[in-house]
């Protein structure tokens, strides 16, 4: 007997955000695995089995959910945001391509999710309304120097950029060495999008421009981004400023 | 008396993917704006007056929307996707800095949706599971050069890349010249996602080795998603293969 198994994207956090299609694979699950957090955004209900699980574990937590949909579970990994950006889904197909032959007969199913960039991009206005990159600046699981590779191609490619897990306690240099690389090859004014907790209470919202940006303004639950050279801001007397990045494109800014 | 205008993001198409913020928005309108199919995707109700207006008349439709927000009414704007990614936010903002100052104190709120690459990696597996690209390749409103700076640039970065209106009748040149410089800089067997129509009836998911990738195999209805260096494939002996990047990357591949 084979269950199924569905990776689901719960957006930013809050429930206006989810998509009906998630919220019925969640009603229609007899198991539901992610980290603690993300966890404890699904409703308790008889027949449903919640395994919440630490943060770093991705690769046991894919393994038990892969096991039990092979054993005929109907499985439900929650994932923050988007579950194909930075998060679960990878991971589950990393431990499916490394796991029993067996595992190739469950149907997985991936449910798209509204992810944090675009939250964040939407509070702000419409900062990645043309070409854009997203980029990890977490080196846990790749080294630094592919990181700098790819931020320069983006300087290069004059894109907008939306930055995940921007600064942590254990990689507080990173980010500012990112910020270092912008500041040297981008104008001054450059607006820069620093989205924290977006779509929850806590959630706060500032537009630096680049030469008074400095690396605490981030922190892992902030989104980062940072315009293209056409980006403009548009002032407004009693409400925030709009940040956006208009559709035309002249050839681009000087790299 | 000033109204609201709020710029929704509709999803791909199914209407499990519309936010449930989008729907309540819908539900309290007095007026719908937008591109004919995406209005066509409102239900009409006592009190709600439709106003579906032609491709290519962007900034007459936002002149339109931020007219009847200013005089009270409670405008939404309604997009495909995600409003903010090649949609309608950023020509709303474009004709809000260029119209008149009162504009400038309408309430306006961005709620963002499932945007297509996300809908599409997803049916695809996790291609955009690590550092991703995503470009516009139409060149009605910048010029070819830009986007083959940004193609170049992409690749020098190994970024994997969602590629949104890749080809239509009136530019067939583009993407043909797209796969081409591709073609030239990266691996014979990196994977490309064509994916049409994601999420409706016609939905059409494709997985081609990019030496044997053909400009004819897309049209303006249809994502393009290209792997990075290290992208993998799990095939599966009675499901479809399984396209997914990584969390881990060395150095990242060759340009």
């Amino acid at each position: 007997m084979t269950g199924t198994l569905v990776i689901a994207g719960l957006g930013p956090g809050n429930d206006a955000l989810v998509t009906p299609e998630v919220t019925d694979a969640l009603a229609r699950a007899t198991d539901v695995v992610g980290y603690i957090p993300y966890v404890a955004r699904v409703a308790p209900r008889p027949g449903l089995q919640l395994h919440p699980s630490d943060n770093r574990v991705e690769i046991e937590r894919s393994n038990h959910a892969l096991e039990m949909a092979a054993a005929g579970r109907h499985v439900v990994v929650v994932s923050s945001g988007d579950p194909g950006v930075f998060a679960m889904a990878a991971a589950v197909f990393e431990a499916l391509e490394a796991g029993p032959t067996a595992w190739r007969s469950i149907e997985i199913t991936v449910l798209p999710g509204i992810t944090a960039m675009l939250a964040a991009a939407a509070r702000a206005g419409a900062p990645l309304g043309h070409d854009f990159c997203a980029i990890n600046l977490s080196d846990n699981l790749k080294p630094w120097s592919l990181i700098e590779r790819r931020l320069k191609a983006a300087v290069a490619g004059d894109f907008a950029m939306a930055f995940y897990n921007p600064r942590s306690k254990a990689r507080p240099q990173g980010f500012e060495t990112t910020l270092d690389i912008l500041k040297s090859a981008c104008a001054d004014n450059r607006p820069v999008i620093f989205a924290r907790a977006v779509s929850t209470a806590q959630e706060d919202i500032r537009v630096v421009p680049l030469q008074e940006t400095q690396a605490e303004m981030a922190d892992m639950r902030t989104m980062v981004i940072v315009g293209a050279s056409n980006t403009r801001i548009i002032h407004r007397p009693d409400l925030p400023d709009i940040v956006y990045t208009p559709r035309s494109a002249e050839t681009g800014g000087s790299v």
